[in-house]
């Protein structure tokens, strides 16, 4: 999915988890963590001994515009001094650890930190290196464990897409979008007038045309008809359009010259009377 | 976060969305959009005239084990044709569009496709190449758009960035995990008497000490001892592990030989006398 419109700011900062990268192993991966990052808006990132070194130039290529958090990046010796300034801190796991900590999804997770982060509780969330996840000393470091549901099966995520689940669930946790918008484009939804106008002008060449001559079947097919086109939910712009269509394609009837003798038959209105 | 069990099985398999890349670009991205899909337990990947051609070496390095679905992954000239049995579209953008459809977030969309799929009805999901996204005819095949709530000012995800959160909240919508569990390892969480039993021992041992010497106080301290501990939520083995701690820690005063005097001074508590 491209695009984005830089112009526009992010929600206004409620101060996201920081997001500590335990022993990352690819570059690429803490490029592509730091995107998801700064896709959910956040941009605490904090390193601990990154297996090829830092700076990384792979990282800079994969974070795809996201060069600022890598720059402010911190780099630690360890997990513990990483998260040494913070009051609450998760480790995300995929296996089943055995270990007497709660297990948070990452949604529920993502409202205890937005919970949290309003009270002024500095939050963290550790993430282990690619091959082999957390070992279970920077568990113990952690108050809670998040285990994303998924497939069990086939659980294990790639860094960045862990990374991008918690994110998201965080910016989720305060995002007000509707679950669903009709969008009109540059239009307004049509005024049931203007729907009714269009409604009576087709049922009248429709009932010229003969395709309502079946006069008891008549209001139950105009109530059909008018349903299809509500459920449409249309703009004033395709109110005008559909009537267009229809004086467009019944033009040819209602030309001078023509008969206005209602169309009976099939054959008849496939293959209009050539215009003199 | 590395880790799955692959004895486990996925959920029992509702008919997930197909996904349908449109040109995509790089190998990889299918690759990693293919484990994506298999992480949420979706299955029917369709493309459309990738780039690089297919099959895809870096597609299956990309896949992580996800293969299956990259061997039975079709292969389309167009998204109309890859779409042509399906009874209803969705196409994601991360742009605004302005066209006259409906567009939802990727929660509201997984709810919307599992109300569907649970009817019998096809449903699929397309994404755009890398760069730009889907093109507007493309859109136009669709029944709704769906737009993901991010960092208004950075939206544009990776193409398998985009997969995974469709699939994850496909997975999600039918997912019963609570959102917090206690988890207690291989104990149980300890039967209050348990717990009773350790605070009078601990709470004799602190009056022993001197610790609740101060009595107005004394009750009040011994309520915030065992809020401490309550909050914890103790397993049976953690409450014996305590027992001992407490015992040990206590020892050197209860040996034969030491005087039984409760010790009421700092200094005194914190050079225990050497044992004869």
């Amino acid at each position: 999915m491209a695009g984005s419109d830089r112009r526009k700011r992010a929600t206004p900062a409620a101060p996201g988890p920081a997001v500590v990268l335990v022993n990352p192993q690819l570059g690429e991966n803490i490029g592509v963590a730091a995107r998801a990052m700064m896709n959910c808006g956040l941009a605490d990132l904090r390193l601990v001994s990154p297996r090829d070194g830092w700076p990384n130039d792979k990282a800079v290529a994969a974070a795809s515009g996201a060069d600022s958090l890598l720059e402010a990046a911190e780099l630690f010796g360890s997990a513990s001094r990483a998260v040494a300034d913070l009051n609450y801190v998760l480790a995300t796991t995929a296996r089943e650890r055995y270990m007497a900590k709660p297990v948070l999804t990452a949604r529920a997770a993502a409202r205890v930190l937005r919970e949290k982060a309003a009270k002024g509780v500095k939050c963290g969330v550790l993430f282990g290196p690619e091959r082999a996840g957390l070992v279970n000393d920077d568990l113990a470091l952690a108050d809670a464990l998040i285990q994303i549901p998924l497939n069990p099966g086939f659980s294990s995520l790639n860094l960045g897409q862990a990374v991008l689940l918690v994110g998201y669930e965080w910016f989720q946790a305060a995002d007000a979008t509707p679950g669903v918008q009709q969008r009109y484009g540059q239009s307004q939804p049509a005024a049931k007038e203007k729907l009714d106008n269009f409604f009576l002008m087709l049922e009248r060449e429709l009932d010229e045309c003969g395709f309502l001559r079946v006069l008891p079947k008549r209001a139950s097919m105009v109530r059909n008809i008018r349903n299809m086109f509500q459920r449409a939910g249309l703009s004033e712009q395709e109110v005008r359009t559909l009537h267009g269509m229809v004086a467009c394609l019944t033009e040819w009837r209602n030309m001078p010259g023509e008969t206005s003798t209602p169309v009976r038959h099939r054959r008849d209105r496939r293959k209009p009377p050539k215009p003199a």
